[in-house]
């Protein structure tokens, strides 16, 4: 099956295939080309896709916490030779990805928090007090792979394959927000084996939660109380009084701009915020796509560029969007950056007070932060 | 000075001295002796301590995040040598302690996060959708050295300075909750490199906040609702309520028990709460604190045997305490002790998923995590 671009500008195309065990593979290409493409078969003998485990309600916190114990053998910087995301170049040693290339290919993660189909519930029941019943931990974690290059780095990557992979962003959180057990679709990136990432081949995730998570919970009251008060929307408020500033402002763009947030709790720390108001990636319209690839790889750049005498700094990229059923309205998308690296050689790590307490000590200042940002512009 | 030590059966003495900077230091004795002790004077041109940066308000979570820019060149691993929590042994090269031994000492941390006097905060104004004002991070940051033996581990200290520990704990929770600035005392270890601990001498930390930390401000939050809803108080119920299921449960005392929570969200995690509802540790009675400083032992030598083949285990633990003020009433003591560690060589990463949008993935189960935390018992 060939998927229309949806009358963008885009000028790729996206084609689904199956994998042996039934998952979906799409591969998003740069450039539309007439006839079938991506037609090897996938012959491995794969057992059936994992289920997902549960979610425990933590009374204490009112959070749910995913349990998912079948995870804890997942694969570990496999060496180059064995790496899952590479393209199958020798039939005799087939990858997740049949065929022998790709620009960008999206499949669901085989070790996976979430997925379709769970386990189940523990069965046995609890007391009240313990928190309401388990659930399962319905959901779906992709795999967005963004080079068919091992040892590719998203920040070289040229301007169309970054066209495309906000074209997966978009296609990506559109589908799975139609899964009514879908309350939020998170599209992320880790990057630098310093914050665990076990697979070093240049790629993002994407998790559909079967709950709102903690941070947008918060973030949803905060924008209550805010609307309730104000009548105002809260993140285009902050964006506007960012801009007006200045102090903090790291670009400006014809359809976004970044900033580095009034109390930013990482060593490094950048928000990039639409001017429009849009709950999600896939309500951005053609000209906001195609801005947005070439601002996000700048400000990875700078966030590479942040430190001194390194060349790449390890990194988490997060897009917080709308929720799809409830409070919908009162999300706005906004692009998180964050490094754990406060120096060369030196991770910020979360101790006592920030894994214990959830009180955050940041070792330098916003403001330094954002000065350090302009000053590696490219 | 020499503190009565308040009828308890504690045998031990304090003495007060102060450091060339003005800093207090306390020394703890296990026994107390006749006549003055501990009278060695700290001799070194020390700066004034370095005042405290400020808080300034997350609007987008609500919470307060602490900005200390002064904090970014502390001291790092140092060698052994160079070790500041060593007594001093050569008067040619003192350390923060200026007696030659000791067995407990308490002084202000020279790169505290919170301080008694504060630089102030930001003086430029900043609209309302921003937040409040800053204010200055006034507080307390105290380090509990547990040993004059660099090479010391509190797992291995005998009983007699476990109850000296316990003590200097009960002293600071009560002396620091004294400010009318503080608004929690949080009393905590951070154990083990792999978590980023600076000094590998055996010692643990007090953090006494301007603010209600956000996890207490959860738990306060979650209290409150649970009592208008049942007339209960929570965590008195939930320990009850896993003392009657006893599926996780790890150790029973006679005056505190251990279990593991239902949504426990690292690899190993275990609270211990007293059976009597008592606010925080100077609120424990005499028999309470004789028992404490064992079991809080015993559950740390079951965190470093947790995982077979290696001999420790990096860990947090952090006690619970009420509020000064407000809601004092809805806390309740609890220990948490946690570790990253999910198998030899493997640290559960907090990526996206928990530090993007604080959505926990624990790859194990709380049961399986209790079952281990009972096997490998002394």
């Amino acid at each position: 099956m060939q998927l229309d671009s949806g009358g963008s500008s885009w000028p790729g195309q996206v084609t689904v295939r199956q994998l042996a065990d039934g998952r979906e593979i799409r591969y998003f290409d740069d450039q539309a080309t007439p006839g079938p493409v991506h037609q090897t078969t996938d012959t491995r003998p794969l057992p059936e896709p994992p289920r997902a485990g549960e979610i425990r309600f933590d009374v204490l916190t009112g959070e749910w916490v995913t349990v998912a114990g079948h995870r804890m053998n997942r694969t570990f910087l496999p060496s180059a030779a064995d790496c899952p995301l590479d393209p199958t170049r020798d039939p005799a040693h087939p990858t997740e990805v049949p065929d022998s290339d790709y620009d960008v290919v999206v499949f669901a993660n085989r070790f996976p928090s979430y997925a379709p189909q769970a386990v189940g519930p523990d069965a046995a029941a609890h007391p009240d007090v313990l928190g309401p019943p388990d659930r399962p931990a319905l959901g779906h974690c992709d795999v967005i792979v963004f080079s068919s290059d091992h040892e590719a780095s998203i920040v070289d990557l040229p301007g169309p394959r970054l066209r495309t992979i906000v074209e997966a962003w978009v296609e990506r959180t559109a589908a799975l927000s139609g899964d009514p057990a879908v309350a939020e679709v998170f599209v992320f990136e880790n990057s630098g084996e310093e914050i665990g990432v076990t697979l070093s081949h240049p790629h993002g995730q994407v998790y559909a939660y079967p709950f709102v998570p903690p941070r947008s919970a918060q973030l949803l009251e905060r924008s209550r109380r805010y609307r309730a008060a104000t009548g105002g929307n809260l993140l285009r408020d902050v964006l506007a009084a960012e801009l007006a500033e200045e102090r903090r402002v790291v670009l400006r763009g014809r359809h976004f701009s970044a900033y580095v947030p009034r109390a930013a709790r990482w060593p490094v720390e950048v928000h990039l915020a639409p001017h429009r108001d849009v709950p999600d990636l896939a309500a951005l319209d053609d000209a906001e796509r195609a801005e947005l690839g070439g601002l996000y790889q700048e400000l990875l750049r700078r966030v590479n560029r942040f430190h001194p005498g390194i060349e790449r700094v390890p990194y988490i990229s997060g897009w917080h969007q709308a929720p799809t059923g409830e409070d919908r309205d009162l999300g706005r998308l906004h692009l998180q950056v964050f490094s754990l690296l406060r120096a060369p050689g030196k991770l910020k790590y979360l101790a006592g007070s920030e894994s214990g307490m959830g009180a955050w000590v940041n070792d330098t200042t916003p403001e330094r932060i954002a000065g350090r940002l302009r000053e590696v512009a490219s």
